[in-house]
């Protein structure tokens, strides 16, 4: 334990430095000055745990086995199952996003994918029905990063949805996620109208065969590369998956063609992924999530293993931490709304795509998709202050993940929630936003910060578990 | 006619003031101050064009009809057709890219793609038959851009070759090419061994009907909007066009899916085009020639309206001009070569694809493409410079075609012959290298200039037809 006068300063000399050194760490990863503003004198319990975490011996290499496990990690999709054959879901059982909560605490777009999800199992004949089922506390709801998944937006997986198979064989990892709905009404927004419901069926008992012959047919599909290639394209891989769905239809559209279908079928999935830019995400999500896991439960590492919201709380997940969430109120993004939405449609910020961001990419990748600021408003020059500033927060650039605008730079990686606190830089993140009100859907896209909170929660806990706590 | 002395040097202060009127509108267009350096004191006789072309009453109003004729066009992929059919080609008339040339002054691509076209034809039996058709002069050569065609590398066109055919209804104008073949021993390279000519055999007889049927299917294809989002996605539309093409196969996939043959030949065209990222430059050169053409024969214009290379010459149009070629020897490219290929075996700077330059893109949109700037060893710095420099030699910028990385300005296009001898910026251009040796095929890709000297004697053309000439 450190020394600390009556007035809650720091007395001892060397440990008041660490803030420093963290600081010119941050320097040094990056070659370039930290601009003084961007700093605050942490808060005086922060400036106690951040001084124990600088005395951790563990700390360094820790934290680089941690970044360099998920850097080396290489996913593929491997095929398509179900939530019930690879997680063993039962009818009442749902996945959602974030960190845990209960129907009673949930906002408005996770209770409609819910009462949705219900329709689809066919436990419920009406939405009524299925509302009261989740009233009465009748399902049970656990979150995806709890078994292995990740859902974009509200997450909501159930029993007989089908899931990709994410695998890698670097870290002997594997996660999973459900198959994109493309947008507007639609599960993940909150939406559960007929239509999203039998669009869901559509995906179960068309798409999700033939794509599951066509990768048995192509053999295990390299996400890293794909993410490679579409960061190059103007994709950031969280907002933006245009290129990278585009470049997955053409790398699989022989072996689609190929299965034992009509060509009236074949010719449907096409239009499908043609009409889908997001198509991706779900396999990209995984493939992060595969990656990050590998970097869990490292004793003293203080990198960010899953940042996540579940649309009223963002969460994290620290390696050194466990599966610990470390939890805050979550913000409401801002952005550009959809026709006939305003400000006050947004609900707070949801989903477990903000693995892509834990990954290194997303709006830590801004740089590689100037659309995107463009749509909020902003310069080309923003996007590259935003990724300029996700170097301050991580622990390595990623070799494999290049941004061609900053002369082919890897990508900021591996969030370090000590260099969070000590710069007051929260990682930036590009998001969906889905309506307040259940069974609205989406109203628009923009970006959002997380709670500083959760960080300072995190930091406070890793640094518990060391030596000097 | 303006004075001179007996120096040759211009006595008239309004004239000598012309060089620095025309300049100062460049500033004015860019909204960005010229490097002194850029600017070299033309030779007498240019002086002399330039003070007759800058007096030209005609010219602002040409120049600028010219070039919003060119940007309005949005050409369309209509369908396939073939040589024959659409062109009266008979079987031993060829096309070929760039300016007029004989068999006897012929490079060794051009002579390597004719002898490939006779086999194709049936009109030779083997390589040393056609070679002695070609030197007996029994085939007739006619350049592409003489019959509203254009081809890349060699560009040879015989009769049986199938055609796409684009058409722009902004403008009534219509334009062909024949269908990309992939890379390496390739007809246009300059190869011709016999699965060179099986290719082509499959290309005319079992790829050409099934997108025949796809295009009828899915209805005009616009080549313009495919460019707008491809040059967000890191080709520059010539030597990059990964995303395109991945685009196209994207947007046709359903209409390939349903076209009436075996589930194993739609696999093949889907193999075929997924494995070809040059896939669709065979399409968008044709638009980028449809959209120039509009531009031809505008009395005072100094605008380009094609710029081609037969591997011997390098020749451009000018819409003052009809359609004399102003020819000068041809640079040889410098970039990187394929693996056992050195500096000596690259030919001479030879196709038609420099329409892309033409229309602004290729190397005029290098700041979309920092891929490329890097295979040859340059940064993203330099393919912006590239770009900004070509901001000055152009009368305007493409709001349909716009460089993210710049902030979303349109790309540069209008190549004013004035601008270029003013200047002496030469057009940057983008190009794939050829084997010397006919029947080498390709042997790299890179960067050329062209010869200044075509657009002096385009200047001084389009000088003598003012009235002050």
């Amino acid at each position: 334990m450190t020394e600390q006068d009556g007035s809650g300063l720091l007395r001892n000399p060397k440990i008041s430095a660490v803030g420093i050194q963290l600081l010119s760490d941050a320097i040094r990863d990056q070659g370039t000055a930290v601009a003084d503003a961007a700093w605050q004198p942490p808060r005086d319990g922060l400036a106690l745990s951040l001084s124990q975490i600088a005395a951790d011996q563990r700390r360094v290499n820790a934290n680089q086995q941690a970044v360099q496990a998920m850097i080396e990690a290489r996913p593929e999709v491997v095929g398509v199952t179900t939530a019930h054959q690879a997680l063993g879901l039962e009818r009442r059982q749902f996945l959602h996003s974030g960190p845990p909560i209960s129907w009673q605490n949930a906002s408005g777009p996770l209770r409609g994918a819910l009462v949705g999800a219900l329709l689809l199992e066919g436990e419920a004949a009406d939405a009524d029905e299925a509302w009261q089922l989740c009233e009465a506390n009748e399902i049970e709801l656990l979150p995806c990063h709890s078994r292995g998944a990740v859902g974009p937006m509200a997450g909501v997986i159930s029993s007989s949805m089908s899931l990709y198979e994410v695998r890698d064989e670097v870290n002997q990892q594997v996660a999973y996620s459900n198959l994109n709905e493309g947008l507007g009404k639609v599960l993940r927004m909150g939406a559960y109208s007929p239509e999203v419901i039998d669009r869901l069926r559509w995906i179960n008992s068309r798409l999700a065969p033939i794509l599951s012959e066509a990768f048995a047919r192509q053999g295990p599909f390299d996400v890293r590369a794909l993410l490679a290639q579409s960061l190059q394209m103007g994709d950031e891989g969280h907002n933006r998956n245009r290129a990278g769905s585009a470049l997955f239809l053409r790398e699989m559209s022989s072996s689609i063609a190929q299965c034992d279908v009509s060509s009236a079928e074949i010719s449907q999935v096409f239009d499908f992924i043609n009409g889908n830019e997001h198509f991706v995400l779900n396999m990209v999500m995984p493939a992060a999530k595969a990656s990050a896991d590998a970097a869990r439960n490292i004793p003293g590492s203080t990198m960010v293993v899953a940042m996540a919201r579940n649309g009223t709380e963002f969460g994290i997940q620290v390696s050194g931490a466990g599966d610990q969430w470390f939890t805050a109120p979550a913000n409401t993004p801002e952005g550009i709304l959809f026709p006939g939405f305003s400000d006050k449609d947004i609900n707070p910020d949801i989903g477990d795509s903000t693995i892509m961001e834990t990954y290194g990419i997303g709006g830590f990748a801004m740089a590689c998709a100037p659309a995107i600021v463009r749509f909020v408003g902003g310069s080309v020059e923003l996007a590259h202050q935003k990724t300029h500033q996700m170097y301050e927060i991580t622990l390595a650039e990623n070799p494999h993940l290049q941004i061609a605008s900053l002369d082919f730079r890897g990508t900021p990686t591996g969030i370090d929630v000590a260099k969070v606190v000590s710069t007051q830089i929260l990682p930036a993140v590009n998001t969906g936003m889905a309506g307040k009100e259940a069974g609205t859907g989406q109203v628009g896209a923009g970006l959002v910060e997380p709670p500083m909170s959760c960080f300072e929660q995190a930091l406070v806990a890793v640094a518990e578990t060391g030596d000097s706590a």
